[in-house]
């Protein structure tokens, strides 16, 4: 299982994924699920704009990496005059280009997945920003069919979502500081990982700051000691906050 | 959709189900999903121990509600030495009798309903105790099997499980007051309910105190002003618990 999951706060776009896959509980392993481009664009000359560039992946293993080997590929080798994600002139184009690999990669690896039993199914979130445009997050399907969150629900995720949306409904909008929202982010992965033993640490963590491009990137292991603190320092709270809520009396 | 959860603490039981059922999202109704019966029994006389016995159920609702008629008229009917839940010497007995209504309605129905390309997919939980026995909860899955739920993980859910689970494994354990008890499971009806529009009031609350037979029941409308102050409460503590947390530096 995966839990990846994206914020686009007024203050910068946060980007959080586990790190486990399994093939089965005694098959698991640890496999980056966070990738991100920072290009630099050549406008000046007429090229393409600078670009703040991220994916998380979810699913069918195989499926997704060859989704991020193919766009990379593809930004090295383009023809001049062919639009990849490295120029293509917005983020709806960049969201739209990974759906089409998508598309291109289920219906070529489909069918012998299905005929094996094995599922191909699949989910991506695509963050970003183009020049002085605004972050924007896409979550694609399956089907290369993608939805782009608004800011009455600044937040995407894909995997294992439930454990984790309570927390983020709760405390969430797009005005969240920047570090508010990392923390929200970690203990929604926090929920999740203590209910569902298939999504696990390290986590990587990508953030880029509004009216900036680049990404500033931080891998957590479970014993990192700001993450622990968060963790048992919430649960403290948590059971504080519980002890002091009033009784229901328990007849009418 | 629905959300149904039990607690199995040292000082009693508590059942805790929502109402809302739907064919759609057009077709909503209110139909209650717990059952009790508080049965004296006439142990004194050589006959049955005294029970208190709760149900709660989930998915389809012919399946559970020909389930709960079926167990009422064995009730009022059985011969003499036929066992029913009112007769069972014990909860697993209790537990058998309800995996094995669920068998027969599914065998009967099932094959009809996939036929039509309706699930037939149900799940009930079983709660209770008989004479001065322990309280005991089980899970009964589709095909009749059930567990039990045991000191470790003391509570067990139906329905839309996971929106509700966090809470429940931060804050509960065996020991846990009963008063404590019916706040967390309130806590866990509330965050199910923000994320899951088919799961809603009215809620169904049952508490059956350990050493004493009988339930306490409760309905707990959307409006209840006691549920409205724990929700809402609880929502500006997890913000301000929120707010104090120490920040994660985004550099290594």
């Amino acid at each position: 299982m995966t839990y990846c999951l994206a914020l686009n706060l007024d203050q910068g776009l946060i980007l959080l994924a586990d790190s486990r896959t399994n093939a089965g509980v005694d098959d698991i392993s640890v496999f980056g699920k966070l990738f991100t481009w920072s290009l630099p664009g050549a406008a000046d000359s007429g090229g393409p704009e600078a670009r703040t560039l991220g994916l998380m992946t979810a699913g069918s293993l195989s499926i997704t990496q060859e989704i991020v080997a193919l766009t990379e590929e593809e930004i090295d080798t383009a023809a001049d005059g062919v639009e990849t994600i490295a120029t293509a002139p917005s983020m709806f184009r960049v969201a739209e280009a990974f759906g089409a690999k998508m598309r291109d990669v289920q219906n070529r690896r489909g069918p012998q997945l299905a005929a094996a039993g094995v599922s191909s199914a699949a989910s991506m979130i695509v963050a970003g920003k183009i020049g002085a445009g605004p972050g924007e997050i896409f979550l694609i399907y399956q089907a290369g069919n993608f939805i782009e969150a608004t800011r009455d629900t600044p937040f995407l995720q894909i995997g294992e979502t439930k454990y984790g949306k309570v927390i983020l409904d709760r405390v969430l909008t797009a005005e969240t500081p920047l570090s508010d929202g990392v923390k929200a982010a970690l203990l929604s992965m926090d929920g999740t990982v203590r209910s569902n033993l298939s999504v696990g640490a390290p986590f990587d963590l990508a953030v880029s700051a509004t009216g900036a491009h680049g990404w500033l990137r931080r891998r957590i292991e479970a014993d990192d000691p700001v993450y622990k603190q968060l963790s048992d320092q919430w649960s403290d709270q948590l059971r504080a906050g519980f002890m002091a809520l009033p009784e229901l009396p328990l007849t009418d």
